[in-house]
């Protein structure tokens, strides 16, 4: 294990983190109290501290990063800057508590939008742009930042193994042979897009600070809003704008690239974008039709029905009403839309459509090899065919998935709340979605769980941003075997 | 598609179910109303005719059988099993209504043990003869029965497809070289047990009646009872007897060959069973600390978390008592359990330990090659290497479970009961438990549900007893094709 290179990354994304602090010190200085600048300050000298530390210690000799490293610097780094990105709630007095702040800011960096904050609006400007500025960084990835900041040529094939594994995507797309050019056109593309999305909501009459978090939210798929109220008192105008959006964000940014590129065509082919599409124009018709009685009207349904299901299947999470309400039938499409997620490659959570098209065509080649035993059938995805190697990492993906499920479920269930608190809890969190149901519902918060859970739905959330396997790994014994 | 081969194989299936209702056509002539008697009758006649109506068609020229037309045998002779099993119920008066009537049949071969009945004292003992003897068929597989049956040398490989489509485990353990000695090998196990369990049962007091049906509920890990309060109003005695050979039937029947052969060597290595052993063992454990506080001392925790584990891996679902008054981790441990099974090829349900320890295995070798990405290390099983083939079936295996979970319980959603209720019936049915929680509980039956959700968890028993390809199968587009 190259201790020193992991030293030296943990310390760079450290120091990145306190520059990521800086506009909240700026809106701190210009809008509130002097304690906010004072627990802005502080963060950013903390995180500066620590950083330059890890950063100058002797520089490693080797440069080369193997998987194994990959994957350890990727799961470190997130719990590093999730434990010093809570220092601000702690110091402004926002969330006292170290364990539910370090919730918090999971919570914010890994995009899924849990709260243990029952007054938002309470809260100090800084605070909360801090809080959504987390969701936006964690949306793209941290380190795919510094990827992307990094000169070209610099460490022996070693962003690779970082992409691959903050980014776990099942069928990973080659943007450009470049790997830091991969990571800009990536931010680019993220960048840009924020920016179209803030002039939209702006363009519906939206106050500048609510446009921009919302857009951070909406653009990480993460779900914080600066209202108590979600997104719910905004115009029906602005909330489908942030539907859409959400809907584009959970797009694989690949489908981007080669619409820059001119290739329609295979975007139009593309069996993950036909498939995500169809799964959400079918669980909006089934959920308008199901919540038609409920409101009343047509139109109210299919809104929000819409803006709720964008929400869900890109695990965002943010809500225009109390979902809780309508028909048991659409609280279960919306919790299967939980578990489905969006495109691959995509800032949004779940197992990721891909994965679902990759297992649902096993199935049918499966049906088909007992019905003709002697014939010999690839099955083929967008072209491609999908080797014994990839359907059989899905397959372990899924029971990995499954098994985080029970575990966590069952350690959670110990605090004595009801199944469908506990497992849509969960749930809410491994896939990054944010609120679940019953005592996690959209109008509750996460205080309600005991520090055990909360730890547990932490590395839940982290589980699920990262692909299950860096943080896997970063606990398995053979990780750190002393022999090699 | 060989048309005339299913078609006798249907007729051969409904001629042996008209005979296996012989000894309720005996009970209710000693016992019971005339009434009973002419329910028997007019059902025995029914089966055999329509079964002599179909078995001397023009006999089929080609009796080779491939897999496809193995697996529509299956399929559809569960399916006829079951509406022709529920004549009784209908004629009696017992569950007037076809679809209950079916629902109750189907509970009863798949071994299930899921009821329609609220009053199952009040039924006559022919009908609860007929109840519990469903189980046993059901537990071994009424195809294997009349494999047994058939003469060495009939049929040229037909068995061996039939075989694997009603028993399918992961690894397929040749008991015997010849596929009819197989199926009367296990047979011949399985009566031998069912005999020492009525013993053992007598021994404690038991009536012979209760004591008769009680063993063919346990062998077939199915869980009817003759009372109204299932297992409860027995001795601890009588009990521990019960949950010891539940347990016992959930055992992979190879192990018994291979003790009868005196390879105790190979048992004690079984890695299957040593991890269905320490399942039972840390559940049972796990429960009886967290249901302590309700029972008040430890003997009576242990005793019922005891049966209620063993009740619940083996997929039977006999109870002692309410266990929703538990607190909710024991409820989310019974839960799990529904879903891991017991042994693949024993009588019990679920999904099956082996297929958790082979994708146990494959998780552990996959966070191997994450490590050391140029090392190869074949993933290995009771000495056996898992090929790719065997790992990706298991795979698909669990997404096709994952997914009709998924849409069961969004259809049965529909009639409005709670989560709680509506996923909770779908894992008890598909994993052939019984009863679930909520309203679909230990104290409650499944009358509550509407007729559409009824025929959905009916196929989902089938689903599940059938290891879901067969019936995935018979409703697949391709299988009927006409182009060969």
């Amino acid at each position: 294990m190259n201790y020193k290179i992991i030293l030296n990354y943990l310390g760079r994304i450290l120091l990145l983190e306190s520059a990521f602090m800086l506009p909240s010190l700026v809106i701190a200085i210009f809008s509130d109290t002097g304690r906010d600048v004072m627990s802005f300050a502080l963060s950013m000298m903390l995180a500066a501290g620590a950083g330059a530390a890890l950063a100058f210690l002797p520089k490693p000799e080797k440069k080369s990063i193997y998987s194994r490293e990959g994957c350890v610097i990727v799961a470190l780094s997130w719990i590093f800057i999730s434990a010093f990105g809570a220092v601000p709630f702690m110091i402004s007095g926002s969330i006292p508590s170290f364990i539910d702040a370090f919730f918090e800011t999971v919570s914010g960096f890994t995009t899924t939008g849990a709260t243990v904050l029952a007054d938002i609006e309470a809260q100090p400007w800084s605070v909360l742009y801090w809080r959504s500025f987390t969701h936006w960084l964690g949306g793209m990835g941290v380190l795919i930042f510094i990827l992307a900041l990094t000169p070209a040529g610099h460490g022996n094939g070693m962003p690779i193994q970082i992409m691959r594994a903050e980014s776990p995507v099942p069928v990973v797309g080659k943007l450009a042979p470049k790997v830091h050019l991969t990571a800009r056109i990536l931010y680019a593309i993220y960048f840009a897009l924020t920016v179209i999305q803030i002039i939209f909501l702006l363009c519906g009459g939206m106050p500048l600070f609510d446009a921009v978090t919302a857009s951070f939210s909406t653009a990480g798929t993460g779900g914080f809003a600066i209202k108590n109220d979600s997104f719910a008192s905004y115009s029906p105008y602005c909330q489908t704008v942030l539907a859409v959006f959400m809907l584009l964000f959970g797009v694989n940014f690949n489908i981007y690239f080669m619409l820059l590129l001119g290739e329609f065509r295979r975007v139009w082919k593309n069996s993950e974008l036909r498939t995500y599409i169809v799964i959400v124009a079918l669980s909006v018709a089934a959920v308008t039709i199901n919540a038609l009685h409920y409101f009343g009207n047509f139109g109210d349904s299919l809104h929000h029905a819409f803006f709720q299901v964008a929400s869900i299947i890109t695990t965002t999470g943010g809500t225009t009403l109390n979902y809780e309400a309508w028909p048991e039938f659409s609280h279960e499409v919306l919790i299967i839309l939980m578990f489905t997620g969006a495109c691959a490659g995509s800032t949004g959570g779940g197992v990721k459509i891909s994965r679902l098209v990759i297992m649902w065509k096993s199935l049918v080649g499966e049906i088909k090899k007992l019905l003709h035993p002697h014939s010999v059938t690839a099955i083929k995805m967008d072209g491609e065919v999908l080797d014994n190697g990839t359907i059989r990492r899905c397959g372990v993906f899924f029971f990995s998935y499954l098994l985080l499920i029970c575990a966590s479920t069952l350690i959670v269930s110990i605090d004595g709340l009801s199944l469908e608190t506990n497992f849509t809890a969960v749930m809410a969190t491994i896939n990054n979605v944010g609120p679940g149901f019953g005592l996690a519902g959209p109008v509750e918060t996460y205080a309600i769980f005991s520090p055990i859970s909360k730890i547990v739905l932490s590395l839940d959330m982290l589980l699920g941003r990262l692909g299950i396997f860096p943080i896997l790994i970063l606990f398995a014994p053979q990780t750190w075997n002393a022999k090699k």
